[in-house]
């Protein structure tokens, strides 16, 4: 099976050792990845920008990172030179993930920000949790991507990671919202995480949640809606800080394999999720890259570097032609 | 404050090392507690009931240990040896929690032996979760109880560790239902497990759930009601099994502090909950004693052995007098 350009729209490399340990797992999956900017310090200012982005370029080859900034209020001055260089700015609410304490703690503060965005039609990507009960966080949240897509009607905001499924629904009501969805908000339930032993390897925020959830966000995904996008949010984590409770699932060496079983037979809706949703949805106008899936039994790697990724040790029935 | 023979109603000693460790936390603040048999092997014949109760007698003073037994296909010759010294029998469906992988696959194998508790007048005591979504197993399990309850109408059943708050409910339709209540369970959330950092000390089965429930147990424990009692379901692990995803909360340092703030002001109905309506319930025939809780900062203890308490090192507005 070929897949034509594949883009992992959400994915998270940290820096220095981490960054080349689990680089080489997405550039041999994907030709493109959004690269999330909640480095400490963030991603918010040109030459951290280009720095980031410099560090990527030198450990991969034939791969575009689309760069996203952290939120802050940027100037119109700021935008006007970073726009041509970014895809989107990432929104986190303050303290609610990995590295965003510095996030922001009231909508209304950065609507002059999404004003500029809005005008020089740059994306707003959202990580959309409200400070409710874990369970609720999502849901809740769903009025503030209501109010932001009646406020900014042109501005197009993402919404991140759905683990929820009733936020899909939103989808449909207003034009300028779009979602990613992540392999393990796909395929795995809080029952993975806690309904035998704890693991913290699929602790995650938003965390996984119901079975309903799962089948809902499934049968969304399969019926191949056109803003329903992938996005791992595959997000490495040394297994020290995963026992202390670190918030992430690196779940970036099983993406395709996973995905070709979960598609089975269906390459069509596949090539859209995995990235003519997206090219079409933000006009990425990007170097196209083929990627080939050979069906032949492939085990996913029990380590990488510090990391213990997703699925550790489980065996599939398809194989990235160019496995690491 | 004085409270008359406090009785905790579920309690994990373990054995040896752990045992000799985390006792004194239970002897301190209890004159009595239930004893649960998930050793491995389980407490199932009058050797090992006589030997544990023994190791229990012999790390205690003023304490009476009221022995439980693990399910299994007991015959009506062993069970009249045994029902003298027993206070009643625990069923685990099959792999559920700790060490319960010797449970009960089918409740209809063992309605001979519930036939004969029933004849001899031993109480049920029962780990209620179904093998369904971790969240729903509680519910799930409602209806074993009812079918208990009705199958078996002279049987006194407790539904332990309620931590779903619709069975509560069920003790008003069914006389012969009880219900005890943890620490954890009455004043902490899946917020406090996931909410945050993932924090496996506080990760337990069943687990511990919505806000909604917390404030429906509240609401029953705080009414009085007479079926319910208090039973910790403290349960050691030593702190890399923790880190492992063992399920369990240690919780025996502080629990009638934390009861103490939680009941403040209404001694009656915290009398009630931490021993009267246990031994009203059961005719349970104590040694009476009194133990006294003073009004005086306390902090919890960090470490006990090798296992971190529940709310280690926090500080609390009462202190058992003989604190440990």
């Amino acid at each position: 099976m070929i897949l034509n350009t594949p883009i992992d729209m959400h994915l998270h490399l940290r820096e220095g050792k981490i960054l080349k340990d689990v680089i080489p797992y997405t550039t041999n999956q994907f030709a493109a990845a959004v690269i999330m900017p909640n480095l400490i310090p963030p991603v918010d200012n040109r030459e951290k920008l280009e720095s980031y982005k410099a560090e990527i370029l030198e450990n991969s080859e034939n791969f575009t990172p689309l760069m996203n900034l952290f939120m802050r209020e940027y100037t119109e001055e700021e935008l006007l030179d970073l726009s041509e260089d970014i895809f989107a700015i990432k929104l986190y609410p303050a303290g609610i993930t990995t590295n965003s304490e510095n996030g922001v703690k009231s909508i209304e503060a950065i609507y002059p920000v999404l004003e500029i965005m809005q005008e020089l039609d740059i994306p707003l990507s959202v990580h959309g949790e409200t400070n409710g009960f874990v369970l609720d966080r999502e849901r809740e949240f769903g009025a503030v991507y209501k109010k932001l897509a009646i406020d900014f009607p042109k501005l197009k905001v993402i919404m991140e990671h759905v683990g929820t499924a009733d936020l899909l629904s939103l989808l449909d009501e207003y034009e300028n919202l779009y979602a990613t969805v992540t392999l393990h908000h796909l395929l795995l339930t809080l029952d993975d995480v806690a309904g035998g032993m704890l693991n913290p390897h699929y602790f995650c925020k938003p965390i996984i949640k119901t079975p309903k959830d799962k089948m809902e966000i499934q049968k969304f995904v399969k019926s191949g809606h056109k803003k329903i996008m992938f996005g791992s949010d595959s997000a490495p984590h040394p297994i020290k800080n995963k026992l202390k409770g670190a918030a992430g699932v690196f779940s970036a060496p099983v993406i395709l394999p996973a995905l070709a079983e979960f598609f089975e037979g269906d390459n069509e809706t596949f090539q859209k999720f995995i990235s003519d949703n997206a090219r079409e949805n933000f006009n990425l106008n990007l170097p196209e890259r083929q990627v080939e899936l050979i069906e032949e039994e492939w085990i996913a790697p029990y380590i990488v570097g510090d990391i213990k990724p997703m699925w550790a040790g489980k065996k599939f029935r398809y194989k990235v032609k160019n496995a690491v």
